[in-house]
C-alpha cells in the first residue's frame, strides 16, 4: 500500500545518496505567463533524471542474498542509468536490456555507470519478454521502472522535497508515462497540502494515461519527442492512484513540446528533456486558468540527445523568425548577388549562408534559384526585409516559412 | 574600501530581490577528474548572470534626486541587462549604450528589461566615449560594470553564499574580465575561510590581469567565445585586491573553453556561457593538483547565443567521434553509394547525410567525390569503420579528423 508514511520513510533512506535538487523561479517564463512558475530541477539529479530516486529505493529493499545474484532491468532511458549507477555504487551486479536500434549514447552512458548492457529485441515489448526470461533463468531480481510500490515511493519523494522548498505552490504539474512519478507525488503532496492541484502532463500521440482515466481510445502515433513518457502500458495501480489523486491530466502537441524544451533553453537555461518540456507545454496551455497562482513544475530530467538538441535549438530560431532562409528565382546573369546582399544588409539583417545550386531546381533553365540564409531580429523585421526586396524587384518566398 | 563588513552590508540590502542561486555537486565531472566539482550557478540568476547583483547594489545607492534622472551603461552584455531589469524593477529609467553590430539578441533581451537601447560607436571604446558624454549632458549616474566598490561588493556576495552552502570547499575558481567578480569573491572568502584557494581564469587570447599580475605583455587577439570576460582595461584597483588576495591565475585557449561549455551542456545538463567554460577549462587543467580536493567553480552566466551554441554541440559531437564526415573518392558509377551505406551499417553505425555534388571538386571528371555523414558510438568506432571501408577497397578520408 502507498500512503504518505511510505515516501517519508523511503525518502529517509534514500536522503544520503540522493540530490535534493534545487526549485528556482523561472524568471522569464514567469515574466511572459503572467503567473509565479518554479522548476524542481530533477534534471540536476544523479544521472540526469528522478527516475535515479526509485531505482535507489527498490535496491535499498533487497536481501543480501538477492544483493549478491544482482539485478536487471529493461530500459533505454532514464531508468537504466539510474538503476546502473546505483547499483554499481551499492556493489550490486546490474544487466540492463535495450531493444536493437538503441542510440549508442544512451548504451554507452548506462555502461559509464558500470552496468552490462544486453541489446535484445526488435522493439521495447521483445526486450522486455527477453528480460523476464533472463531474470528467471538466473535469478535476477527485476527492477520495474513505475509498476512497484518502492519505486513509485521514491519518486514520491519529488513532491515531499518541492513543498517544502516552496510551501506557496497552488499547483504542480508532473509528466506522466508509466504514471510512477505522479502518483508518489500526488500521494505525497494531497498528504502534506490537501488543496494542492495535480495535474498531470501527456504527449498528444503517446496518451495512455489520459486516455484510460477519461474512457477514451489511446493514441500511439509515432516517436514523441517526449520519448521519456512515451509510456504504451502504464501501470494499472499507479492509474488507480492517479484517478483519485490527481485533479486533471492535459496532452500536448509535438510542436509545443518542442517549443517548449526550446523556451527552457533559451529563457531559462535549462537543458530539459522532451517529458519535462510537455510539462511546461501544459503550464502554457493552461496559463490563463493560472493567474494569480503559483505553479510547480517537474524538470523531470535532462537527458536529450545532443544531435536532437543541436537541431531544435534551430528549428528555435526559425520560429522567432531569428534565422530565416529566403528563396529567390533570378535571372542567372552577374551582379544579382550582390544586389540583394546589399538590400538585405541595409536592412539591418546579415547574410549567413548562400546556397546557389543549379542542378534540382524547379525553376527554367535560364533561371537560377538561389537560398539565402539571413538573420533577423523577429518575424516583423523579416517582412520588412521581404518588403524591401519585393520593392527592389526581386521574387522571393520563405522557405517553409 | 571594500571589506567583507561591506559586502555582508550589501549582501544584506540586494538579497531580497537577488536569488540564492543553487551550489551543486557536477556529478560526471567530479567522476571525470577524480575529485569533487561543485558549481554555483549563477546561470540561473536574474538575467541569467551575477552580474544583476552588483548593479542592483549600486542602484540602491543612488539618491532620490538622481534616481529620478536616470541611470547610463554601457555593455552589450550581461551588465546591460543586469542593469536594465533591476532599474526598471526600481521605477529607474536606464539607458543602455552598445556598440553598432550587437548581436539582435543582446538589444531585444536588454529592452525586453524596459531599458532604453541606444546604439553608438563603432567598438566598445567609441561606445563609452558616447555613454560618459550622454551621462554628462543628462545628468546620468553611470553605473560601470566592474570599476566601482559597490558593484564588486555585490559580486562579493557570491562568495558568501557559496562559503555557506558548500563550507568544505578547498578552492574556488572565478573567471576574470575586469575583475569585480574575483575581487569582490575573494575579499569575501578569505575573510570567512582564509585557507580557501582563489584561483581565477581568463581566456589566452585576453588576458590583461594575468598579464598585469605577471608583468607580462597582455594578448588581445580577435574575438573570444568568452565574451563576457574579453575584457582589454581591467579595473586597476581590482587588480589590486587580485594581487593581495588570488592564488594564482590560469589561462586557457579558445579549445578548451569551447570543450568546457559543451561539458557543461552534455554532462552537468548546464547552458554556460563562454566565460564559465574558462572556469570549467581552468579547472581541468589544474586536475592533478586538485585531487583530493573538494573544489567550487562560479557559472557565471548563462548568456550564450543559440546559434553559437547550436554549432558547439555540434563540433562537441564531431570532437567526440559520435558524429563523423567521410570524404570518399570514387568511380563515378551506379552501385557505390549502395555498397559504403552497407559497409557502415554493418560495422554498427548510422548515415545521417549524404552530400553528393558534382561541381567545385577537386577529382578528376570521371571520378565523384561523395560526402557521407555517419553518427558513430565515439573515435574507436570511427577507426574500425574507416578500416572496414579501406580494406573493401574504398579511397576514403575523415575530413577535419
Amino acid at each position: 500500500m502507498l500512503n504518505v508514511e511510505k515516501i517519508r520513510t523511503t525518502r529517509e533512506r534514500i536522503k544520503d545518496a540522493t540530490l535534493c535538487t534545487p526549485v528556482v523561479r523561472a524568471t522569464r517564463l514567469s515574466l511572459q505567463l503572467g503567473f509565479d512558475l518554479y522548476l524542481k530541477l530533477e534534471n540536476l539529479q544523479h544521472t540526469n533524471a528522478f527516475k535515479a530516486r526509485g531505482a535507489l529505493a527498490r535496491l535499498l529493499t533487497l536481501s543480501d542474498a538477492e544483493r549478491q545474484t544482482g539485478v536487471i532491468a529493461c530500459s533505454a532511458g532514464n531508468h537504466a542509468q539510474g538503476v546502473a549507477y546505483h547499483a554499481t555504487r551499492l556493489g550490486i551486479a546490474s544487466t540492463i536490456v535495450m531493444p536493437e536500434g538503441t542510440p549508442f549514447n544512451k548504451i554507452k552512458r548506462t555502461e559509464d555507470f558500470g552496468a552490462r548492457v544486453v541489446i535484445e529485441g526488435a522493439n521495447f515489448d521483445d526486450a522486455m519478454a527477453y528480460t523476464l526470461d533472463l531474470a528467471q533463468e538466473r535469478g535476477l531480481v527485476l527492477i520495474h521502472p513505475f509498476d512497484d510500490p518502492d519505486v513509485v515511493a521514491g519518486q514520491g519523494s519529488v513532491a515531499l522535497e518541492m513543498l517544502e522548498q516552496q510551501p506557496d505552490l497552488d499547483a504542480i504539474v508532473v509528466p506522466i508515462g508509466g504514471g510512477g512519478l505522479i502518483a508518489g507525488m500526488a500521494v505525497a503532496a494531497k498528504a502534506v497540502k490537501p488543496e494542492v492541484q495535480m495535474i498531470g502532463a501527456q504527449a498528444q500521440i503517446f496518451d495512455a494515461v489520459k486516455a484510460q482515466i477519461d474512457g477514451t481510445e489511446p493514441h500511439f502515433a509515432g516517436a514523441s519527442l517526449a520519448e521519456g513518457i512515451a509510456v504504451k502500458a502504464p501501470s494499472p495501480r499507479n492509474v488507480e492512484i492517479i484517478r483519485s489523486h490527481v485533479d486533471r491530466i492535459e496532452a500536448v502537441s509535438e510542436e509545443e513540446i518542442e517549443a517548449a524544451v526550446f523556451d527552457l533553453l533559451s529563457h531559462e537555461k535549462i537543458v530539459a528533456e522532451g517529458a519535462a518540456g510537455a510539462g511546461l507545454a501544459v503550464v502554457k496551455a493552461l496559463a490563463d486558468q493560472m493567474q494569480g497562482k503559483k505553479v510547480g513544475l517537474v524538470i523531470c530530467g535532462g537527458n536529450i540527445d545532443s544531435r536532437i538538441l543541436s537541431t531544435l535549438i534551430l528549428r528555435g530560431l526559425v520560429r522567432d523568425g531569428r534565422i530565416t532562409r529566403l528563396t529567390f528565382e533570378i535571372d542567372d546573369r552577374p551582379g544579382q548577388l550582390s544586389q540583394i546582399s546589399r538590400l538585405i544588409g541595409e536592412a539591418g539583417a546579415n547574410v549567413i549562408e548562400v546556397i546557389h545550386q543549379r542542378m534540382f531546381q524547379s525553376v527554367a533553365l535560364k533561371q537560377a534559384e538561389l537560398d539565402v540564409v539571413i538573420e533577423a531580429r523577429d518575424i516583423g523585421h523579416v517582412q520588412d526585409i521581404i518588403g524591401r526586396l519585393k520593392e527592389a524587384g526581386f521574387n522571393v518566398r520563405v522557405e517553409g516559412g
